[in-house]
């Protein structure tokens, strides 16, 4: 067999390939048609989720698993409804593609709706399960990748055609009630992407990826999406023995700039959105943390164009809390959007798991309302089913637990804000700094010369008390 | 779409799911024939690997990158050929298996022998592949899962069908001159074993798993295999909230205890070995360490039954360095095998990297030295090539670097043992225990009373200099 | 200078040098007597904790941090007192030999009561400080190590002496309220256990250690105490180069029988507790895990004599959840005791945090309830407070919150049990080997020649979904 | 005891309590002359060091400890002086006052100058014998912070004549052969800086800090200090629930800015060099990490005015590679200075090791041959003997095996670079950069439009092998 024959194999492969990655469950490709066993059709007779009700809120005290017991959307909480400061979103890849393999196994999740096929007909029926989902959920926002909403055809030219046709549906079932919160380019699963895509060391891939998140950034502004994410897969190293770090950091920067530069030819007002992430697939990615997006992001003048969007799981991976990433992307003013989720802290990989830890959620929502609010930002649920977790009701009790832990997050905050005195602790222990020289430290006005000074006539200084178990016994209070 | 129509298409996308697994290059289902694009035969023109000569030794000045520098096959060291001491084997299932996949991306290795198919054709294609990378490489044992080797059939009477007949070539492939280290069971692929396979919560799938077992032993016996492998995929946890862990580690025991049984009845002399692992893919795998592993046969008599094979990136992801899984599993009568690979110092999850660095190499064979070698065990080389790396040739790079540096790791030893200063330091610092007083604590015969008499008799003990820092020079000296 | 004149030096200064450890705040030593500027006194003028009133439990919605909001030790969950299923007890060291000393950093708190020696009429006031500290917080049970309560002499005989005075005092103060939970030797802070204590390569030191343990066993006994603990401070290697593994572990093996001999002989009829911890100070410590520590019982033949402390921060430094210890602890018949407390997920040490964690509370108490409670053991709270906590009522508000902590988590586990919901999805779980054929498995009476038949007249077996996320749905609706 | 006379009591017991800090060996106050057992005189007669030669280079085949095996100061690789490559600095704290407390155990560690105080005198006989081992050893350069070389006093004034002291003893013994690589304030250890220094919550510790700085800053000079170093010890937080992070951040880049203005005020013109630790003692540190610390400098403007000092140990600590961090500060413009030492793979804290892994060093060296050198910045051995090396000649074994280890890092260097495959590797990887379209892109003049024009224009990339096995076996061999 020769290279010609392998390369046309892996043109009518690469659809079956992908068919068994996390994001897709088995299917046949789009251009196979009636070799594969699928229906063909985009119909869907009935509901899709037939047995499930419209989800409403029951009260902590409720039993019934398909309702909510601490998210009531339109309550209000400090000022704004429950919805609005959750801004909960969908995330399309991980609840309708989502297929259970795993770098040990094969897939176990086989939907009703799918019919085993990749084609065009069936992302479209996928699309309407979606807004059925959403509905019935009471969610407002989705998310998706490029690849994730419809199948790949043979050349560029007809995953954007491809890409066309489901976006328009898209469009239709959005209607007035749902909205886009983001849309990205998926550059990481395609073997072209094995070096990485903008800083891939093949100029061909970076050109590829060009054309890809051009055409994504085209659908999301057409969808209405409020931002744009770029999640940097394969941007990064598996070795520095074979890497130009410098000069593939290099490209990633004028990467952005062409994206920054394209955004507002096409008067897109969306936000961009850099998620942050140490590693996996690569050893390293170059968006690490939350600390190394910002250096980046200024080292390359981008620190105007660009937030945040932080991932629990992420967070913990690179070892810090989430609450610190959160903080840290508040404090340097790139707080945009939350990828909500948590990992297991024995876990050394993105296990992508819902939030169903309330102090953890607290404090989330103690950042998000410190930062008074994310919009245009938004919570997605970044979080897969495990992938023992088979029956179709799973994908509604994994999002209401989800919900309903940020919501009593929400309410915990708003408990500790009106006991005020977790927020009084913090305030008195800086307090020896609204003083007079304090005043002067904090405008770069106390040079050495004066602190000495000071130091000398004031001796030996007292300090407090650091409190810790004070501050952790009023926080568990408010759980 | 009908639960009976979704368990019918699973059926026939099962083996097409598969094929995206890390373990399976993207092929066509063995009962589709002609559909795919295979060229139904076994049959190969010429060479597998035409451009790649018979690897030999060249010594260490040699600059070329398919020839030995370390590695000299007939050479004695330490009164052993170092074929001897090493015996190493090829892992069929990353070696002609590993598609590159990985769970954020698709496979990248076409390798120009795959038809795409994972037909009966194909399997035994690739196996004739096999015996003549093995033959080419220079070495001379081979390891294999059940399901690595033939596909899938409809029915488990099929999937053996199947399996006799690649093995049957595979018996005469070996001829006199290739042996089989050993073979194994692969329980954790299929949906059926998402919950395990012995530990499962559903008693037909502990049967189909022993089913299988039995089969995977029969076929290793046929193949004069000289052990059998435990490695439990999915043996463990993903969370305790769901599971019974008492329950399942009692169903564990009387499996192996019925493999036991089994291995005595067909008359299979071969050391059955545990290979340990903390986790991935699940939370928490029942074989964590060495010690978890020991204490597990202990409780449950199966000490005399049972060896365990050791893998270095497992013992790290465990929290131990290699050596000290090793030495556990020596000390404790247990070390049989070593999976030999590395991880990644900064990596959480499992990368069965190809081992390079010299120390550990040096580590590593200072316990297979103490232990008298591993037979009837070896060194598998359970390590795969990166994702990125596509080209054949990569293949025999990466099991000569490997294969190189263990070698090299034996010669420092024999430099070492050699010296002798390093084991001169260890032997001194006990010598206190070489006494009278000494021997009786060892034969348990000096009491709290005694002890105490003889501490006060001595007033405050000299206690002299670990020399960390003297053992770490006398050690790198040798490298 | 002379080596005799530095070993004199050196006895001189040992209890110097001690005083900054993190277990003992700066003082003199005991022999120097009037050379320091201690009061010489052990009388004290009023209370100790002047400003502290009984705690008392007022409920949930008090914000008086000085009272229990959950934990009221004479209410009945589950069929006993609170008190009864907490049985919680203050450690001597870290609550009143906490200096706040890290490898940093000097000593930080500085008690009112503390006159900056380590005379013996400086360990007499603390101990009284100890029991009023016990009775204000309203705990039944204390623990300590031998050099936390009283300080050295020059001698083992004046070591014994000293003991012996202060061993006095507490068995007097203790009267009929106050019990020892446990006591233990502290071998790992002299230079002389620099190499371990039992594993040391030192006989002499060995002597001593068993000299100590003696001594330490008969207070333990002579206080009442229902519990004698063992944690293997320095047991356990820095490096394998320079050492011995197995013949140290044979030793330890041999002490601890020595120890069991001696406990019989004395007539103590307190459990014997070995402590797990995987590293620290060592590189590597022996009884790293629960798993790890059954294996060394079982291997020497020592289960029957010892049952495991497990400690929460130890449990997640090895990789485990602190749940999971305490499963595999109890269901390996050796759940003896918990050292409370808590890590901090992102930190590689033992941070020893007071556990306010609802969740973490909630799992540990399930394993205690299923447990059928710790008696003789109970909950001792190895905690301490964090350095920079440096007021007297931080004692309090600490444990305070640690006991509310875990009061909550039981009845959390009351909730749980009441509802009945988790139970039931784990018993469905596993219902099919309630079954004939699972009776047969776990009789191990079903080879593999039956599992077989049955597999192939089963066919394929259904595998229901693992439900992961609606059993944490129902473990958060409880918190 | 009242609360004055606790403080007096304090003030006393302080040069005590810090005794037993790991950064000093169990001392007498400077203060209390007389009553210690001190000689008071900073007289020794004959050589510290007695036994022990000067250091020679005798090479590979030498099987003397107390010889270089790699290390030839005067010969030349690569163009450069090996001396002028490594600029080897000794760290006084560590080799001088380094005791072997851990957070377990008390020093280990008593030289036979060591009179058991920490007067004045001592601190002159101390300094001395610095110096001799400098000289015996063939290091240039040695490095301290403050309070290593000379005792606190009772006042700010008190210390800094003690300092002054010293310092003018350092300078004579300094000469012209001896120079000083950098100084530092220790701004971590006494109780006033428990909450931080700069970050401090306290205004009058903030002033301490700062005049304490200042008089660092001067005496490095008057030394000829070529660089001066800020290691934020305690400058980070607990927990986010008592801190204001973003009040602390600015206090922080507050006092740089004045460090830099007083710098340039008494014209020292030495680099300012930042130390990126990811935590310990805190849970977390503000300069975490290289990319961390780049994007606080540049955030307040500082890039300009300083530079980043690497440690290994902490390197990987953080979760990078230490040459991922070399790289980092490189590419970023900022690798001054490196913190010679290494962790163990296995632990989670600073353990400060001599480096002697030959992989490693290689890296390292890598980093710094691109980086053209360190000078001003040199090599410093911020590494310990372990706890448990009690012999005065374990303190040449270890920094002769660490020295030797980098030499032979630079040697492999340069053998690499000689053979020149790995980097003829790496620039192949880029070449279809060197290309018109990838100049454009590289300039920042390829925009979406005319990269999605190439993209259809070309198809399919075609991508290339990573050949990391390659990569890594040409590494090795040159090892």
């Amino acid at each position: 067999m020769k290279t010609t024959e392998i390369l046309l194999l892996l043109l009518c492969l690469n659809v079956v390939c992908f068919s068994a990655l996390p994001s897709a469950p088995a299917t046949c490709p789009a251009d196979l048609g009636s070799e594969c066993s699928g229906s063909g059709s985009d119909e869907w007779e009935g509901e899709f989720f037939p047995g499930i009700p419209k989800i409403k809120y029951e009260g902590p005290s409720s039993k019934n698993h398909l309702a909510f017991k601490w998210y009531n959307s339109e309550e209000v909480i400090l000022g704004k409804k429950m919805k609005d400061w959750l801004r909960f979103s969908v995330a399309f890849w991980h609840t309708f593609r989502g297929s259970g393999a795993d770098p040990f196994g094969a897939p176990t999740k086989f939907w009703p709706w799918e019919d085993g096929t990749n084609s065009l007909a069936m992302a479209k029926r996928r699309m309407r399960a979606n807004f059925e989902f959403l509905e019935k959920l009471g969610v407002e926002w989705w998310c998706f990748h490029d690849k994730d909403i419809s199948p790949d055809g043979k050349t560029l030219e007809e995953n954007n055609a491809n890409l066309d046709e489901v976006v328009a549906l898209a469009k239709e079932l959005q209607g007035s009630k749902i909205r886009l919160l983001w849309g990205t380019a998926q550059l990481f699963s395609h073997p072209r992407y094995m070096h990485g895509a903008a800083t891939s060391s093949e100029v061909g891939v970076y050109a590829y990826a060009a054309a890809q998140v051009k055409k994504a950034m085209e659908v999301t502004h057409y969808l209405g999406g409020e931002n744009y994410v770029f999640w940097g897969g394969r941007e990064g190293y598996q070795t520095l023995l074979n890497t130009d770090m410098e000069r593939e950091l290099n490209h990633l920067a004028r990467f952005l700039e062409a994206a920054v530069a394209y955004k507002k030819k096409i008067g897109f007002n969306g936000t961009l959105l850099i998620e942050p992430k140490p590693q996996e697939p690569t050893k390293h990615q170059y968006d690490w943390d939350a600390a190394t997006s910002a250096n980046f992001l200024r080292k390359y003048g981008l620190t105007g164009e660009f937030k945040l969007n932080i991932e629990c799981n992420h967070a913990t991976l690179s070892g810090h809390s989430c609450h610190h990433e959160l903080e840290t992307a508040r404090i340097n003013g790139l707080l945009g959007n939350i990828d909500a989720n948590t990992g297991d802290p024995q876990i050394g990989w993105d296990t992508d798991q819902f939030l169903t830890d309330i102090g953890e959620a607290t404090l989330v929502m103690l950042s998000v309302v410190r930062n008074g609010g994310l919009a245009p930002g938004g919570f997605n649920f970044d979080a897969k089913l495990r992938r023992e977790s088979i029956d179709v009701e799973d994908l509604f009790i994994a999002h209401i637990s989800g919900m309903d832990t940020l919501a009593r997050g929400l309410r915990n905050v708003a408990k500790l804000i009106e006991d005020g005195s977790l927020s009084e602790l913090v305030h008195k222990r800086y307090e020896s700094f609204d003083t007079e020289i304090g005043a002067l430290i904090e405008a770069g006005k106390a040079d050495f010369e004066l602190l000495e000074k000071k130091a000398l006539e004031w001796g030996e200084p007292e300090v407090a008390s650091g409190k810790q178990e004070l501050a952790e016994m009023i926080f568990q209070s408010a759980l």
